[in-house]
């Protein structure tokens, strides 16, 4: 099945450069992300909520105008196979996930989505092959409103510099910028 | 000047294609990026921490194979127009940020680095021909060490069925979903 304007094949390739492997996941996702867009009214500007790291927040940006840099891909860490795409201004949009009860007799994608086998053990390419055939026949689809109040969406606002590493921060934050304050993940070696 | 491999207006088009517009933080974004490559020792597999959601995230998956959905790009939310590009293994790397003291007689790449104008106010063909002028020669590079245990990185492990929802999610997470046990920032209509 087609990945929404893309043949299998091509979005495989779009898949390689940008992400580096077309992983099962980028491929289920890709499928996820045509089936939530599908639901939405025509024309709507959107935003993006996925609620996992890993794979599915490249299929958004390969698929949708939302990235993490222009901010309307949001993504929040609860390692769940879902996604909703919804209205920038309402809210209102649709869920996607995997449903297991919509697998059928595809055991590649069960032992694949419930981490039933390790990864030496899966058959990469029965699963892809798996993959294409169930295209968005696998996604189960809810409506559901985000609260828009939770997404990062604010301006920075006014800057002020830091009066203890001497860079420019957002005023909104306090005092120190929040690399000072909180203590940054990175150090200066000495 | 070239934004890595490509011409500036080939990267503007790319910016374009990827992020919805050539914002002035993807074009310095992008020279912060090739800055940071050309600083790191030639093979190494490198990851990226992002000080901001503002654009840079964009920058560093158009010019690097560092994505948020391969978990090579982590992006912290200091609202600090920096990036560091490190070593995936030992963590160190390199930081970059725009030094006003290296401005030089650029007023629209310092009006809009310091958020002097508001965006009426912005000459945006004058902002765009300071930015490609300047390319890598406004950015400051520093040596840096990333603290590798504080990224997000680790694999979800074996997953559970939540008791509320009924769907799977990591069970090293409790022992409810965090959609659940936190509250996730959507709801289904009633």
């Amino acid at each position: 099945m087609n990945v929404g304007p893309y043949k299998f094949s091509e979005f495989k390739e779009l898949a390689v450069k940008f992400h580096g492997y077309a992983a099962p996941g980028l491929l289920i996702g890709g499928y996820m992300t045509v089936a939530a867009k599908a639901a939405l009214p025509d024309g709507v500007l959107f935003e993006a909520l996925v609620e996992t790291y890993n794979c599915l927040p490249d299929a958004v940006q390969l698929l949708t105008p939302c990235s993490t840099g222009n901010k309307r891909l949001h993504v929040v860490h609860y390692g769940k196979t879902a996604l909703s795409l919804f209205d920038k201004y309402s809210g209102r949009g649709v869920r996607a996930r995997v449903d297991p009860g919509l697998l059928g007799p595809r055991p590649e994608i069960r032992a694949w989505i419930m981490k039933e086998k390790g990864k030496e053990e899966q058959d990469e390419a029965l699963l892809e092959q798996q993959i294409a055939e169930a295209g968005t026949t696998i996604i189960a689809l809810q409506p559901v409103t985000v609260d828009l109040s939770r997404l990062n969406r604010k301006s920075d606002g006014p800057l002020a510099f830091c009066p203890r590493c001497g860079e420019s921060f957002p005023a909104a934050h306090g005092g120190l910028c929040r690399g000072c304050a909180e203590g940054a993940p990175y150090s200066v070696p000495s």
